[in-house]
Parts: C-alpha cells; sequence; structure tokens
C-alpha cells in the first residue's frame, strides 16, 4: 500500500471517492498461468535475475514515495515545538533521503505546516533522488536487458519510436513490458490513446534521415526507423480500468491507434518524401492488469490489421513446461498462425526478417514480465487502475520509468496538448484533489549542450508551460491544488532534472 | 489616402492619436536619386516595365480596399429603407466585386447596421478576392522577376526561406523588395524582429534535406538551402518608425537577427548534423522608407558581420547615369570593396561564387524598387509608418505579398507566437481600435491535399489558434473589437484562402 493509499484509507470515511479499489475484483489470482496441482509457474524462457533485480529496482524507486505520508505526519505532530525545523530535517534526512524545504518549515509557527506544499515538494524531491541514482541502481538491469541498441540494430533499426499512452500505467512500458533498454535510440512520447502528433513525428523522423543519408550513421544504409504506437486495456475490469480517452473500450483504441500509424504518419511520410520512405510501424496492446501483449503483425508491406495479432499470455500458458527450443519453437508456430489472420490471407506476403526477429524478441522477452507480475505482484497488479504520484508533462525524464510513478504528457505547449493535460487533470483530480492535496506537476524539457542557448530556451519554454497550465486551471491554481515545478535535462549528458529556481523546488 | 485613412481624418478631431503622420517629416523627397537640373532618376539596369506591372498590381489590390469605407458609409446613410438589402449588395457587387453578408444587412432594422462586423468582414472579402484574382492579375510581372527558381537554382540554392520582420511594411519583401518570384521554394515566415524559431527552422531544413539526400531532388548534389533573415528601419525616422520589437534601434536589430542566423541556427544544425551541414545564410536590412537594402556579406566560410555590408540606396546613386555594363562593373567593384569591410578583413576568403552572383543580383534588382519608390511612391513611401488593414496569424498567404496589407505572424500556437501576436494587437489598437474599429484577422493554415487528414488538421489548428487569440485579448473580444476568421489554402494547389465556416465570412 503506497503513500497516498493509506492517506486515502485514513480519509475514506470523509471521501466516498475510491480509486482503483482491487478489493471489488474477483477474479483467479495467476490469470496468464493456470497450473494443476504440483507444477509452478516458471517458465523456461524467463529470466529470473533480471526479474529480481528489475523488482530490486522498482521497491527502491516506490519507496522513496511511500514514506513520504508517513514522514509528513510524523513531523507534522511536533511542528509547534522549539527545534522543530532541525528534527524535521533529521526525520527527512533519514527516512526520505532529501531535506525539506526550510523555508515552509519555518513558516510553520504562523498559520501552521503547509503540508499540502510539502508533499508536492517531496514527490520532486524523491523524482529528482530516483533520476539522481538511476546510473547505480539500475546498472544491474540495464545491461541484462535483452532488446538493447545493438538487438534492435540487427533488427534493422537505428532509433525505435514509441507512443503508449499518457496513463501511468504505461510509464514503465520500455524497459519493463517490452524489455527495452532505454538508450538514446530509443524515445518515447505519451499521448491521452497513445495519439500521438504526426507532424511531431514527421520532424522527428526526418531529422535521424538526415543523419541516416548524409553518412553520419553506421551503417544507415541498411537501417530504419521503427515506430510503436502502444495501447491498452484491462482484461479484468475491460468496461472500467481501460483507456480513459477511448472511453475504456480497447476496439476503438485499436483502430485508433492503427489509423494514425498507417493512415496518417505512413501516409504523410510517403507521400511526401516518395513511396518506401515511411517507417515500419508496430502496434501493440498492453493488458495492464498483466503487463501481458497484443502483438499485432506487419504483412510484408508493413502494413497493420487490428485482428491480426497473437497475445502473449496465451503463449505463456501454451509454452510453459517447454524446454526453452522448443518453448521458442512454438512461439514461431503461434506467430506463423497469426500471420494468416485478419482477412487478408497472406496475400499480402509476411513480414520482413528483421521485424520477425523483432517480435519473436518481444514475445519472449515479455514471458519474463508476465512471469515477473505473477512471482512478485500476485498475477495481476493490485492496483489495476491509476495510481500515480504526480504529472510529468514536456520531455521524458529518460532515466525514470516506472509503472504508475506519473502520468506522462508528451507536449511542446499546452494549446496543442491540452487534451491530453486535461486527462491527467480528471485522473488527479480524484487521486488527490477530491483528498485535499495538491496536483504535483514537473514541466520537464531537454537541451543539446552543444548548442549554444539551448539550455535557455528549454527553460524559457519550461517556465511558457508552466505558466499555461496555471492558466489553464485557474480554480485548482487558486485554491493552492496545482503545483508545478520546472526541471531540463542534459540530453544524453550528466545534468540530469536539475529543477529551475524561481518553483517550487529550489530552496534547499 | 487609403480606406481608414479617410475614416481616421474623419474621425481626427474625437482622438488625438495619430498614426505615422507623414506630413511631420520634413525630409528631400528622393533621398536615393539626388540629381542635378535636367538629369532624370532613370538607372540604366531599371526594369521599368516591370515596375510598372507591379505598380498596377498594387493600385489594384490596394482599391479592393480604399472602397470599403466609402461604400459602407454610403450604405449606412440608407440603411432604414424598404429596399435596404438589394440596394446594399448591388452598391457591394459595383463597387467591391463582393456581396456583403446578407445576415447582417436583414438585422440593420433592429439596432441599426453593425458597421464594425461588416468592416472586418469586407477586409476579409477583400483579401480573398484578392488571392482568387492572384494568378490574372499578377501573371504580367511573374514572369519578369528576375530572381526565380532558375537563377536561384544557379546561384546553388533549391530552397530559400525568408524571415522577415512581421510588420506589415515588410510584408512586399519577396516580389517587390527583392524581386525574388514567389514560388514553392520560397517559404515566407515573419516573426516580431525577425526573431525566427530556430526549432522550427531546423525542421523545416531538415525535411527538405531528407528530399535532397534521397535523391528526389533533382541537381541535389550541388544544391543547399539559404536563410535569409531580413530586419528593417527607418531612415527619416530612425527612432519613431524602425522596428518596435527592438525599440526602433536597428543596430539591436541587427544584431538579433545576425545572432539567431548564425549563433543559433548553424551552430544548431552544424553541432547536430555535423560540420559543414549548417544552410548558408544571408542577412539584409530594408530602409522601409525606400525599399533600398543593406545586405551583410557572407565571408568564404559562410560566417557575416554586422559591419560587413553595402547599401543599395548609395549603390543607385554612385552608378546612376552610367551605361549597364559600367553599372554592372561598379557595383561588383562596391560589393569587393565592402568584403573587406568589418574587421576581419580578408583572412576567412571572400564568399563563394554562388552567392555572389545572388548578392549581385539582389543589389541590381533591388535598384529598381529603389526607383520605383521614386517615380510611383515620390521618392518615399507617403505612410512611412503602420497602415497594415488586418493581421494574418498562422501560415503565410502565398498567393499575396504587397507592403503594408497586413501584418504576418507565423505561428503554430499562440502559446509560443504570443510575442509575436502581442505587436500585432498593440498596433491594431493604435491603427483600428482608438477609431472604434475592430481588429480583423484572419488564421490561416495549409494542407498537403496528398495527406489524409491534413486539411481536417489545418482546420482544427486554425479553431485551436482562433479560441487562443481571443483568449488572450478578451476585452477585445467581449467589446465586439476582435474578428477573427479561419481559412485553409491547399500547398501549391487549387483551393486557396477557403473561408471556414462557423466563423466570420461564411454564409454569403
Amino acid at each position: 500500500m503506497n503513500t497516498r493509499k493509506r492517506l486515502q484509507a485514513l480519509r475514506r470515511e470523509a471521501s466516498p471517492v475510491a480509486v482503483a479499489a482491487p478489493e471489488a475484483v474477483a477474479m483467479p489470482d495467476h490469470p496468464a498461468c493456470m497450473i494443476g496441482g504440483g507444477q509452478m509457474c516458471e517458465h523456461a524462457l524467463v529470466d529470473r535475475d533480471l526479474n529480481r533485480m528489475l523488482f530490486d529496482y522498482e521497491r527502491t524507486v516506490r519507496s522513496r514515495f511511500t514514506r513520504i505520508v508517513d514522514v509528513l505526519k510524523h513531523i507534522s505532530t511536533y511542528q509547534h515545538d522549539g527545534n522543530f525545523t532541525e528534527r524535521a530535517q533529521q526525520l527527512a534526512r533519514e527516512q526520505l533521503g532529501f531535506d525539506l524545504p526550510s523555508q515552509v518549515l519555518e513558516d510553520a509557527w504562523v498559520c501552521g505546516l503547509d503540508l499540502s506544499a510539502l508533499h508536492s515538494r517531496c514527490i520532486f524531491s524523491a523524482l529528482k533522488a530516483s533520476v539522481e541514482n538511476a546510473s547505480t541502481e539500475q546498472a544491474g538491469w540495464r545491461q541484462r536487458l535483452p532488446l538493447d541498441e545493438n538487438f534492435l540494430r540487427s533488427c534493422g533499426y537505428h532509433t525505435v519510436d514509441i507512443s503508449p499512452c499518457s496513463d501511468g500505467r504505461l510509464q514503465g512500458v520500455s524497459p519493463y513490458v517490452l524489455r527495452i533498454l532505454p538508450g538514446p535510440n530509443v524515445r518515447v512520447k505519451a499521448y491521452a490513446g497513445a495519439l500521438f502528433d504526426v507532424d511531431v513525428d514527421v520532424s522527428d523522423w526526418a531529422q535521424r534521415e538526415v543523419e541516416r543519408l548524409s553518412g553520419a550513421m553506421v551503417d544507415g544504409d541498411r537501417l530504419n526507423y521503427l515506430k510503436i504506437a502502444v495501447y491498452h486495456f484491462s482484461s479484468s475490469s475491460p468496461d472500467g480500468q481501460g483507456c480513459a480517452a477511448h472511453g475504456s473500450n480497447d476496439r476503438q483504441a485499436t483502430e485508433a491507434a492503427l489509423h494514425r500509424l498507417q493512415n496518417e504518419l505512413r501516409t504523410a511520410i510517403d507521400q511526401t518524401f516518395g513511396a518506401g520512405a515511411a517507417p515500419d510501424v508496430l502496434l501493440i496492446g498492453v493488458d495492464t492488469d498483466l503487463d501481458a501483449l497484443r502483438i499485432h503483425l506487419p504483412d510484408g508491406f508493413g502494413e497493420l490489421n487490428a485482428h491480426r495479432y497473437f497475445e502473449t499470455a496465451q503463449v505463456y500458458r501454451d509454452t510453459l513446461g517447454l524446454a526453452p527450443d522448443a518453448a521458442r519453437a512454438r512461439i514461431a508456430g503461434i506467430v506463423a498462425d497469426a500471420e494468416g489472420m485478419g482477412g487478408w490471407g497472406q496475400g499480402n506476403g509476411r513480414m520482413h526478417d528483421g521485424m520477425r526477429r523483432l517480435v519473436l524478441a518481444l514475445a519472449e522477452a515479455n514471458l519474463s514480465q508476465v512471469e515477473y507480475v505473477i512471482k512478485h505482484h500476485t498475477g495481476r497488479y493490485a492496483t489495476i487502475g491509476h495510481d500515480e504520484e504526480c504529472i510529468v508533462a514536456g520531455e521524458a525524464l529518460r532515466p525514470l520509468q516506472l509503472r504508475n510513478l506519473f502520468y506522462f504528457a508528451h507536449l511542446n505547449t499546452i494549446e496543442e496538448g491540452a487534451p491530453d493535460m486535461d486527462v491527467g487533470i480528471n485522473i488527479f483530480s480524484k487521486l488527490n484533489v477530491a483528498h485535499g492535496l495538491p496536483v504535483p506537476v514537473l514541466v520537464h524539457f531537454e537541451y543539446d549542450v552543444r548548442i549554444p542557448q539551448s539550455r535557455e530556451r528549454a527553460i524559457a519554454r519550461g517556465r511558457r508551460v508552466r505558466d499555461a497550465i496555471e492558466s489553464r486551471y485557474p480554480d485548482l491554481a487558486a485554491r493552492g491544488l496545482l503545483n508545478c515545478a520546472i526541471a531540463v535535462s542534459e540530453r544524453d549528458g550528466d545534468e540530469r532534472c536539475a529543477f529551475v529556481a524561481d518553483d517550487a523546488v529550489d530552496d534547499h
């Protein structure tokens, strides 16, 4: 039970709004693993060491957040004591690993301790601490993730551009669910409903294409760009805990993402730059209860189909108990069978070898995540709904990707990103505002240290977006229920999540 | 004297705010041409036929706007007559060439004729009529403009991307001042103070670079992208009628545009895509009194300098009376002398041959524009200040480029383009609002007919920007002093400036 969960439990009498109540769901514990007596849910293709490392990391990061409410409640009890500030800082350092903003503590004698301000600032500090410690805390699992840059290049891809839904449950999708190593060649741009911005993608694609065509990229002549859209659904609560942006209708989520990939992105690039220029695309659904995948298979022309897919929960069940080689052969058979589905038959040919290599690797790697949820989260996540700690708006905090840690809206302006931001604010109205807690919003942008003024421009962009958020939700802002902070990171560099002075986290 | 000028004259007693009062300036009539008795201001390198065509075109377009106030005042006198609507429409058709919105006429019996709404809608209709008639009305001069696509390619440029100031006085800069033929290879993106958006430019450059490197562009291997920034100043009123975004300080305008071209745009591209990738850049100042140029000369590395330039008003004076060949030789000498200026000497070498060809052509072509102002505008424009009819926000109305016809803010969102929009609204507060007239704002975007949903997205973008404008200036909007319309055009296609239903100009 995490930080806010405890607070919510305490406040439950006062407020009838319960979020993501797991006790309401009556389902089998291990939906991906229904076994007889004496059998074990231990698949031959699962990397259990990697899973333990990932789970240690998940616990480490999550504990930074779960302790916040307890520490604040404890501190609150002696806010009128003489040595309050010193005691509070000592406890924060011991329990949370960071200082509290001293001005807030020192002002407590006037109107009492401002716990809602402290809560947001602790969330930001915990985010920052997680980013700062990422290279140490992730060292173990980063080198074991199977889909690293070299593997992706061996499939023919120099860049993988992933657009999951903004939903917090998708924010661990790259390292956990897909087991793709986050790095400079992997971009995550989240949008409500996975409805990515086609113009932004064309621009990002074109800039990588210049590097490829100019010869600046090693082996550029045989490499391509891959765009993946990731929609989601909930197998145990299909009408309640699916994608809010699509009214929890997974058919609609599938069709919308498919249309954007194929009829908008691919067509735009082919029509503008010549047939065949379009990047490869892949469509993946995630069952957020289990982190199991629905992988849609491209045909020989790279075209997708809503009905041509296979599901890894079924793959897990079908191959459990098989030796590795037999399991791999069976998976290849399942994929080959799935290629014949969807009404088009095999008239358009089968997907190319690089894509097949990637799809098979994704399927196999996800078996580890399915078993991760079985072993470390009792088969289905205890919290199948929203449970984010904050909103991140702007560009991804690349070193920090974890399920339900934050809601992430990739955007450059609130004017364009308003629908994504509105969904996030709506989620936090229930998660936080209904319980008297403010919505913490981290506005984050990256800069390129080689480019003059790039850092200054990133900060200016952060301030502009912060101002636009405060203008868009004036009621929340006026009631102190919206706490925005601005941070910038050097792209692929050393300065990470540096908070910008003049906002909520700069005075300690 | 144009439409609003007449209205302003009528209202002058009521309002002490006079805009751009030419009568306050006491200066020589023909500052670029100071001659003795018996001499003529007729330069051997000027294309007088082209100038006549351009002047006919200027008069034709401008007359669509100048008649509006007279027609509205005339109509107003019989607004309570029985056959008002029919008479009004007949007069509008005869005098203006378009119908008035009939609902506004029919509602006149209730509270009187809504002249301010009619005024904006007539401005939009006149814009549309000018766009619709462009191919006919421009046919003569388009084929005579010296710097056409072939010429630019002969200088080594597949694309010329021009960022003038948003100021209306710069909105004829391509066909008139620079004599560059507007076409698909020429882009105009205006920003207050010529301070273009580097990220937008990198994206535009990269998309053309993909076409070039992929082999889709003819002779792409020897062609480059050229970015031109155009700042401006006023020789007769340097402190009053220069660039508002730079406090009418031309030194500041020069340095800011130079920095953006060189230290931001070129460095960003060289650092990201490898040294040598950056496009060529050129910096040009325009004396908006005379339409004469200050051309800054790149060195052998393509680097610019605030002090290494020559001025075409001086070139005109220095070469007046010479035969064509002698004049051209003299211009080449002036340019060669200028290359030695600016403190760096010739240590970095001289500009490359293609750039020299372009600079010499720009200098020669601008002599025609200098003489255009001498012959057709008495040597210095009667109105040296602002005199725009409306604001255009979004993307350029490519078929319509004329001095002081509109203020143009190139933008995708008001959130990013707010500084440019604010300058425009401030100008129209004096031009229009102070006289009781609303500010007409045309929000215009282009679409690519080959790309699915491109038109729909352009319309949605237009509505989003329109809404953001109305939110940013709520006082004007509430008082009916802000009239926005939305239009879209097919890029390089047949649908041009099509107004979108649900806004100010759709019901006739």
